[in-house]
């Protein structure tokens, strides 16, 4: 069985945040106006459920899976991809979310690097990788590449050699790197079924100028509208608007880390420009100040112009 | 209901491995044969069971729930003391497994702070810790600082400062950092009923110096006969005698380094030295090949005098 | 007296080795060959001289003038601009070379960061560039900003913060970093006659979407041509022309990464690339193996395609 | 023509600080009452200069020759040993003050490795420290090994293997990190004839364990009568009182990085507690705030017991 060749993943794909109960409990409620929200108030058509914004990590696996059925089942016939981040320190963790995964019909599963132990190679992240893989052949699979959370640093092209063979249901990377000759060279190596998404959304204009077919990122949950405007003039070769709607992203962005910006901060300004009830974030992150969140939330409307 | 005052834990502590079937199942078969050798051959009385040496992190919640099961009962009545690590990077994980150690009677949990989602502050850290030790609050309560493996830097000394009202079940703590400022003062400010661990073998010395009461380590499950001469020296007062016996520690470490020393090989040095099967590592770690562990047991055994 | 305004450097600007004698003496005599090289073999117009890749911290003071004067000389009424690099450990030897490089007439000065003392703040890395400046106000000053070799990762746009009142002279940037959110808000914040040159040759393409106005490499030696096409296509709007140049840009220099790529290498390339003859590295950096650098250099030829 | 064998350095050396004007220039007068203070109010008969301490790096080589030759003026027929420090970016520069050292008689020199560029191996090291002694062979010579500032993390022990033959003036090692393993080794490894110093003051007690000869370090400055008593007490093998006074510093030192504790603070520390007048760092390190130096000096003569 062979994964559907046709639907490429492209565009904007947000990260999305897991919605918490005030008691830190999942809260599945939320997540059916959360996937209204991305599509109509920010044009938001694909989502990465259960990563490092989820707060995948610090979730047990009945979490994980509660989870991902209900984004699937509330994206199904709305949203164009839905791809469940299914990786664990521990393979059989993975492997049994990657089965879950399937079951519950995700368009792909993706998985970082285990980063407690870290693969002292790049043949044996592959063999991590290929493990989880073959739980699922027919789902499309996307390895996720992000060094300054995992520490693990071995290069992208290098994981990439030879994976069709390895893994035939590989179908792209999520890079969320700066290291852009390593991305380079990932687009160049990269046969055309395959989606180079990139990952780190303050910069996302110069991967697009590398070759990205797409990009995944938590700032694209309240600044999805804006970035997609950015990719369009992209398109159209108008550098000069694409370039002036990267510098609102990145003057945000600066803004909200002078303030101390983290994922718990990032969770309470979704909750801010939204209106969605995300709640708090899983220890050990520490709740974000509702002040702080309004602040930065203000800085936004201000820099896009919005009121 | 107090912990009992009286058990403080001293001495050696080996940190364990965790036996696998070829196949890399657990293999419970393999605990009762250990703990008889750990006693009968290396004069090591307590152990420190599903930590970084057992490979915790890469087992599901339901294979370390049956290790530590199977560790606390063929310990029973010969061992002073089980320590059950319960460091997850979830803390709904690490809740249940300290929950289930406490019903199967283990002498002490362990927490290591989360690594992919760090805490910001010691206060954060403390939160997290204190979460896992209010589920059971007769168990000793022991935290793990291994900044090595989790890139979380924070002073174990402020994680410290007024935790036996935080966590009034707090006994101590396994110290695997170099940083023996930050260990003299834990040191320095703990009250009789702790248990100040030292965590790096090969500098055990030096932390004795500082006063440690204890250590726990990977080494001591095939040196501890020699480690624990090291301590009588240390404590007769003939530190030229201690230095010979820390110096041949480093020689077998720094030849096992030279050789690519990691947790594979070291499972694999164990073996040959024990003739316990322990298997091999999981996935992402790749196993080792025999002729390295096999050069450096000989090493090993050379440096000993011993055939 | 203010600098001249209109001479805004920009395009491609080669960071020169620094010709040795086999004994590793100064060889003086290379530079005026060097010179026509790049430009009449790379149309190269600019050069930046003593800096990392000329190995400054490896010179004397004296060398260092010696060089700067002989570069300034053999230039003179045949490139556009001189940079020469007068960063130093210490302030005085800076501030000496700064009257030094204004004496013989010096298109510019730059500044590095002092990297055994670290700045610990922004503020004082500012005074030290301002003490430095301050000798020689009516040359152009560029801050020079290469993290990975200084460890200094306090970001250039706080550095930038109201330099134009401190530093009347501040003229540009050179910017050896992946962090292109730093980058494009140095750009943003940028009047027009700054140059916000980019320092990470393999992936100049981002940085050029980001709104770099030049390059200052080490590769522009020998890739000066090569990448000047890469920058007219990308002027042009022909990203798919230019997206190819950089990836053969990429291809060489994984290619000589994977051979063990530094600056006794990359020297030892150029040499082979252009006939020049530069001589060792000088210590702590190692010569390079011949043959390594043939195997480079026929890589380089292979992917441009020429003979 | 060989070093004196008899000399060997032992006990406390101290780093000396460096005079400075309040204008930023040397300040020799305060050398001469600098040594007094060393000799008759802290016991200390051996000092390090134009070290880490010393600020060696932010001054010039003329500088640090004039420094050099009144600390060994001022310190002949009263200290024991005076060692300089002649490291520096550049080779030349280095062979430079080492020959200079030789001249003015000092008891030693000593080499850091250069920083900026880095050794890749060990090799290239000893390659480096090689070229530099050579040029003194008859003063005694000493390796500084301090990776914390370097980021150079070669294994000392490395570096000692058969440096008798490579270096014959080989005399010893400053060991200026945490790795004990490494340190011990390297003690086990070291002729009768070799002087093994310790420079991380904050744990000398754990190094005086693995065999350390002595220690070099700023702290001795201003703590060195009372280190005097804990390496006196700890060779009589009172190990509770050496315990007692070890973290007796290292309380003082734990309050001092808790305001936030680098060279300039220490430096107006030494002049707090000496009533030397040594003046400002040199940029880019800034003036320490005299009250926060107040303040450590209060915490010290509280810790102490002196009023």
């Amino acid at each position: 069985m062979t994964p559907a060749v046709g639907k490429k993943a492209t565009g904007l794909i947000a990260a999305t945040f897991t919605p918490l109960t005030p008691e830190g409990e999942i809260n599945l409620a939320e997540i059916g106006p959360y996937v209204d929200y991305l599509l109509e108030q920010q044009g938001v058509k694909s989502i990465f459920v259960n990563g490092t914004t989820g707060e995948g990590m610090s979730l047990t696996v009945e979490e994980r899976k509660m989870l991902a059925a209900e984004w699937c089942s509330k994206a199904k016939n709305k949203l164009e991809n839905v791809i469940v981040h299914v990786g664990c320190m521990s393979l059989k963790d993975s492997q049994e979310l990657a089965q879950h995964a399937g079951e519950i019909g995700a368009d792909g599963i993706a998985v970082i690097s285990p980063s407690f132990f870290k693969p002292a190679t790049v043949g044996a992240l592959k063999m991590f990788l290929q493990e989880v893989a073959a739980v699922v052949p027919a789902v499309p699979f996307y390895y996720y590449h992000i060094p300054a959370m995992t520490g693990v640093h071995l290069r992208s092209r290098d994981v990439l050699e030879g994976i069709d063979a390895e893994i035939p249901s590989f179908r792209g990377l999520k890079f969320s790197g700066s290291d852009l000759m390593d991305f380079g060279q990932c687009v160049s190596y990269s046969p055309s079924h395959w989606s180079l998404l990139y990952g780190m959304d303050e910069q996302l204009l110069g991967a697009l100028a590398m070759g990205a077919n797409g990009a995944v990122g938590s700032t694209y949950n309240y600044l999805g509208s804006s970035v997609n405007r950015l990719i369009s003039a992209f398109n159209k070769g108008d550098l000069t608007m694409a370039r002036t709607l990267q510098f609102q992203v990145q003057d945000i962005l600066c803004y909200a880390m002078d303030c101390g910006f983290d994922l718990a901060v990032n969770k309470q300004l979704m909750s801010e420009v939204s209106g969605l009830v995300l709640g708090p974030p899983r220890l050990p992150l520490l709740p974000c100040p509702q002040s702080k969140a309004v602040s930065i939330a203000r800085k936004l409307k201000q820099v896009l112009g919005v009121q």
